[in-house]
This record gives C-alpha cells, structure tokens and sequence, in this order.
C-alpha cells in the first residue's frame, strides 16, 4: 500500500507551473503530432477506424484528423489511431512510449467538448505527458519486458489525469478515474508490425476520455487502482518503482521528450544522427569505410543486410547510412524508394558499413566511425540527450514541410504558436480537417 | 505457438449445432438476463454510462435498459454495466466468469444494428457462451488468481467470436477479431465491490462489438494474439491449457451454466439450496442446530458473524440460514432488510448455526446437518452440478417476476419464447425499454 494515485491526483488537480522547456516542448510536440496525424490520414488504420465512428454519428463535438466530426470518446480513438499510423511521432525514453499520440487526442477531444481554452488545453497536456513519462517509469521496465505497450498503458493514465484537470475534477473524483483507468487500459507489443499499434495509441486516449467523463459524474471504483493489491501495477508486472515521483512538479521529465526527424526505424537514428556529426565537411568519395557502435537491443531489429525494398531500407543500418551519404533526405518517407536500394553506388556505400554491437553503449545512442583516406573522424550520437530547443524547431519545421507541405505546415506554425492565448481550440482542432 | 486462434475462428466461422439443452439454457439465461438488466437501470452505474452515451446521440441502432437508443458499440458498454449491476445474473464456473451480462449486450445491440433474424441472434449467443467457457478455461484459474476478472476478460474474448459470426466473418477475418481482442480485453478484480465490476462487462461488451466490426472492414492485428509470444494468454498469466477446447462443437459446456435464485452472496447459495432439502416438511421450531460445511475459500467472504444490516445478511451464513428457515424469500433483494437482522427469532436462529470449512468440500458445494428433536436431516448441495430444465424454468419464474413484476414477466417469456421464428430482434429488443 502507498499513495502513488493520491500523490497523482493531487497533483493533477492542484496549480502546475511547466517549466519554461517544457511548455515549448509541448507546442513543438503538438505542431509535430498534427503533422504526423495529417500524413496519416490515408493509412489503412486510420480509414476503417474514422469510417466506424462516422457511421455511428451523434454529437459532433470533436474534429476527426482526416474528415468529419465525432463526440470526443470516438474522436480520441481515431485520431490517437491515425496520429500513430506512421509511427513518426515522439518518443520518452523513461516513459518508453510515444507521449503525443495518446494525450494530444484525448485532450484535444475532450477541449473541444468542454469549450476549454487554448491555455487550458496545453496545461493539461503538459500534466498529460509529465505524469504519463512518470508512470511509465513508475510501471518500468518489467512492464515493457513483459510484453505490455507503455504508449497506451502509462499513456492512458497520463491522459487520464490530464483529462481530469480539465473536467476540474477534485483529486478524489480524479482517484476514481485513474482507478477505472486501471480496469480500462491495456496493450500488447505483441501487436507492433499490425494495425493493432496505432490502435493501441487510439484506445488509450479513447479510454481516458470516457473515465475522465464517467469520473466526473460520480462514477466510484477503487481510488488505489494503480497500486493495491491485485491493481494494474501488480496484475500487469509493474515494478512500482515509486522514485518514479521524485521531484515531481519541480523537475519535468518532459523536457526530454524526443522527436523523431527520420522516417525509418527508431534503432538507426542515433547512428544516422553521429553520422552527421562525422560527416560534416567531408566529401563522400573520400569515405573509405564505415564502422557504427550500437546496443545489441538493435541487432534483431534494424540490421538488414541486404534491403531489397525502401522499407526494408527502413530497417538497415547500411542503407539509411548510405542514403544519408548520398544525400537523400532521410526525414522523407518517399525517399525510402525499392529502386535505391539497387543503385550500384547506395550498395557499395551499404557494403563498406561494418555494424558492431556492444553492450558498452545505451540502446539510444551510437558511434561512428567514418575511415577515409585524410584519417578518421568520429562521433557519437544519444537520442536521450535533449537537444537544444531552437534545433528542435528548425528541424521539425523541415519535417513538417516535408510531411503536409510549406503552406500547410506554416498554418500548423502560426496558429498552433498563439493557441496559449486563444479562447477556445477550435481554430486549432480545424487543422485536423 | 499452437492453432487456439484458429480453431475458434474456424468454429465461429463454421457450422454449429447447439445441443437442445444449450439452446434451452440460452433462453433461460436471456429471459434472466433482461430481467436483472431492467432491475438494474436505477443504479447508479447504470445511470452514469447511460447518461454519457445518451449525451454522445447518434445513430439509434440499439436499445438501452432503462431508456433510449445508441450506436451499438455504446449500446453494449450501458447495457453490460446495467445487467450486471445488482450481480444477480448467471455464472459458468468452468469460465469462472457470469457469461450473460457481456455476451447478450454485444450480440444484441450489434443485432439490431444489422437487422439478425432471432435465430441467428440465438446461435452467435451460444456460440459466444460456449467459447468464453472455454477461453476462460484456457486461461485457467491461474489468470482468475493473479488478479483478472475473468468475466470480462475471457467474456470479450466469446462476445467477439459472437459478432463476428453475427458479422459473416471469415475464420481468418475472426482471427484478426480476436487479435484486436488481445489488446483491448481487460478487467481487474480488485474493482470488486466498487462500480468497476459492472463497469468490466460493459466494456468487454462493448470492446467486443468494436473489434469484430473493425475487422470487418479489413483491420489486420495478429491473427494468433491470444497464444502468441507475449500475447494475451502470455501477459495475462493464462494457463493456456489446451484441453479446454476438448470436444468443442460435440459437448456443450454452456450446459452447465448456473443461475442465481437467491439475491445475496453466491457463496451462501449452495449451502442454502442444500437447507431447502435437509428442511423439507420439518417444522423450523423442531430445530436446536444447525451445521453448515463449506470451503474455506468463502471463510473471508461471506460468514458475517452478527450482521447488523440487511446488506451485511447477504454476506452471512448463519442469516442467510435464519431467513430461509423463517420463510423470508431470499430470492428477493428487498427482504434483506436491516430490521430483520435485529429481530429476536432470527438472532437466535442465526446464533444456533455453526460454520465449518472444510477442504473436502468443492468451491460450488455445500452439506447442511440440521439437528432437531427428532433426530438429524443432512443435505449436500452442489452448484456445480447442473439442474434439470424444469426446475430453472420455474424458478427463473418467480426470480424474474419478483424482480420486474409478474406482467412484464410474462411478456418476457412469451416474447422471448418466440425470438427463434422472430425475423430481427426488434420486437424482442423493445423489452429492454
């Protein structure tokens, strides 16, 4: 017994003072997540689940990423499905899930509905992503081992708390939501390679929306449902790990909240990030070889020898190398074209990468080595090193044009930058459309 | 790895042949499952999540207990909350779970979205019965002990091989139904005793409707997520004992669902069926003793010693005993009355029973001794064990029209007698309001 939802509660209802980063991490998440969300809009995933909540209508509070309205519940599904789709989307690497993808489409949702202001809007995502990270850590990493999607288990409680902030739930009404939150949540990796991923991301921000609601009309369930005996800690191999609050309202974890700036697998990024460094000012025709460092975690994952296709390219080490080499846009899924991976230069470049797995390096970092015929360079590279914010900026400002085009995605800019001041959200939730 | 999806998917997608008993039971659980749902709409539960859904509107597709329609996938989370709202419905202690409240809402509610005949509403409702059963099985006690509420669980799992046999899925569109499952089923016990309980057959029903609909738009999950590596079973300490689906489509397991005829705690129940027998033309004031043998398992959770409320006489014993003996009906919610605890002759009665736990005695049985100036009567009884038609039949009689009115159960009976020629569910649905 502890008082892990109490402490959560509390601090969900109570005044949050986001540090500084953090409020820009959020802006640049969320302009990040619409783009991510509009790029998806085609993707199977996203087309079945917007048709089944079409064909159901009712209120049509809330936009849907692609067309049409729905209430907020079925919103939240859709668009978490959809912003998920392509997997592009940001990454915490103490939640060990994609923050974005679940709290933007419950809050968003449920913002629309309530009439909440742009300002309320973004305090209850930052509280979204804060408590989620810290949950996640909080079930750990036996929780992910397990087998379990942090993305929409930690996640959905995240959105849970930040959809209770915004309903102005007491802290024991809000005990009540996380309690049935607990009964509610779920997700399996087991699902990664399907549309049962992104689904996963839409039935936590689905399920957040609905207990906030129910919470909120004097649903009771257990105010420790996180936590007691027989809780979804102990039921789902939580380590409850409880220096998972440490400094909680003072220090926000979400200022390390990571964005994803390639379109191929997570586990090449570090090395295609260390490679820039290493590459910098140096002709490619004078590279002679390649050697990258990186987490055996990797070695099952993002080592295709040989890719035949772009998105087998998505998952090689060689390849992204040699595209990056090349000068192809790494950042731009259209890029990761079957044709490259036959080009007589990409597979000599692909070929000259020696991949070496060492234990000695963390699973979000790599080395490179680049051997040429001035010397060496080297460099490293860890995703979980905050970058500075005006580099964040700059570069997802490229991926957004890239994903849903410069005019489009200066809109994005402008009107997700005055939101803070804005009414209501619904110039921004028009973006969706 | 073995074929569990498969099989079930194939058994769903095929022919099935109900045994006449199964179809019996069907309907005897239907008439019992409308009549603890239309008990149930004023609690607050049902209240709660009727109201939310009500205010999303939306296509009027399915009725919910109480009032008013919804899109179906709604219409199964109200009407799961509602029926199991007072626990007062069916159980299968093979599934270890009450089959009723998540099967019937979802193949009813998804019945009149498409326009099912009553037979084939009928057969997706054995079909959904008889594989929660057994998923259920497979999943086995070591689930049901880590923690999970096996009636949601196990229940969504059957209620999505219901729909998508209602749906005309093929067994591999049924596979990816069930994989969508794996990821979306939940439901804790430890919600016991709060709103959460009914809350889990809610959502399993409503997960239910959600998944098979989406997979028959074309949404691909992992067509094995149940026995996958890190699937459902895997994450959710199931037992994945194989033997569950022996004889599957040849013996019927729903046979031996069980219905509740007494409004208190279950574990009281066998003991007093075993005391109606034992006391049989004996004059209650001819009695000095009472024993009463039962499994330690209900030690906790229902031997009250000297219940001072009519709530804490639905977890005792000795005032169970005392009720049946002075002819109160304990079939009958409202004769559990605080003033009947404090009543001379029931204290005393309830003072002269005295509980003993044995191991020897199954979970669902108990053995009586009642001591009296003519010597002994002893009785054992066994839930387990199950009862001949005729008997349920008239005792789901007086359950049903105690719980609703003795009209309304007649309508019940002969409307749902007929559900099997009825062309859709519509007149057979409109009980519901």
């Amino acid at each position: 017994m502890n008082d892990f939802s109490r402490v959560l509660a509390e601090f969900a209802s109570g005044e949050i003072t986001p540090s500084a980063r953090t409020c820009e991490i959020i802006r640049l998440s969320l302009v990040d997540w619409v783009a991510c969300g509009l790029a998806g809009v085609t993707e199977p995933v996203a087309k079945i689940t917007r048709d089944m909540v079409l064909a159901e209508g009712g209120a049509g509070e809330s936009i849907l990423f692609g067309r049409g309205v729905a209430p907020a519940r079925a919103a939240a599904l859709v668009n978490g499905a959809t912003s998920h789709a392509l997997d592009f989307d940001d990454t915490h690497f103490l939640h060990i899930g994609h923050p974005s993808v679940v709290i933007f489409p419950a809050c968003l949702a449920l913002s629309q509905q309530i009439n909440a202001s742009g300002a309320d809007f973004l305090d209850a995502a930052a509280l979204g992503f804060e408590t989620s990270a810290r949950i996640g850590a909080w079930l750990g990493r036996s929780h992910y081992e397990t087998g379990f999607h942090q993305t929409a288990t930690a996640g959905s409680f995240g959105a849970t708390l930040a959809c209770a902030r915004l309903l102005g739930l007491s802290a024991e009404q809000t005990q009540h939501a996380l309690g049935l939150c607990a009964t509610r949540a779920s997700g399996l990796k087991s699902q990664f390679g399907t549309m049962g991923k992104p689904y996963n991301a839409g039935i936590a921000a689905s399920n957040a929306v609905e207990v906030a609601l129910l919470a909120s009309h004097g649903f009771i369930s257990r105010p420790d449902g996180l936590e007691c005996v027989q809780g979804f800690g102990d039921t789902h191999a939580g380590a409850g790990d409880m220096a998972a609050l440490n400094g909680l309202g003072e220090i926000w974890v979400t200022d390390a909240v990571s964005h994803k700036f390639h379109a191929c697998c997570h586990g090449t990024h570090a090395a295609l990030e260390a490679l820039k460094i290493a590459a910098a000012n140096l002709p490619t025709d004078q590279i002679t070889s390649i050697i990258i460092h990186t987490n055996p975690r990797w070695a099952r994952v993002c080592n295709i020898e040989t890719p035949q296709t772009g998105l087998e390219a998505k998952f090689s080490y060689k390849m992204t190398t040699a595209m990056a080499l090349l000068g192809r846009n790494t950042g731009c899924a259209d890029q990761f074209e079957d044709k490259f991976c036959k080009q007589d230069n990409a597979r000599k470049l692909a070929n000259s990468v020696t991949v070496v797995f060492d234990e000695g390096i963390p699973e979000t970092a790599a080395r490179i080595t680049l051997i040429h015929r001035g010397g060496e360079n080297a460099a490293s590279f860890d995703l979980a090193e905050p970058l500075p914010l005006d580099v964040i900026e700059d570069r997802l400002t490229d991926k957004i044009a890239s994903l849903i085009g410069e005019g489009k995605a200066r809109d994005l800019i402008h009107t997700t930058a005055r939101l803070s001041s804005d009414k209501n959200v619904h110039a921004f939730a028009a973006l969706l459309d």
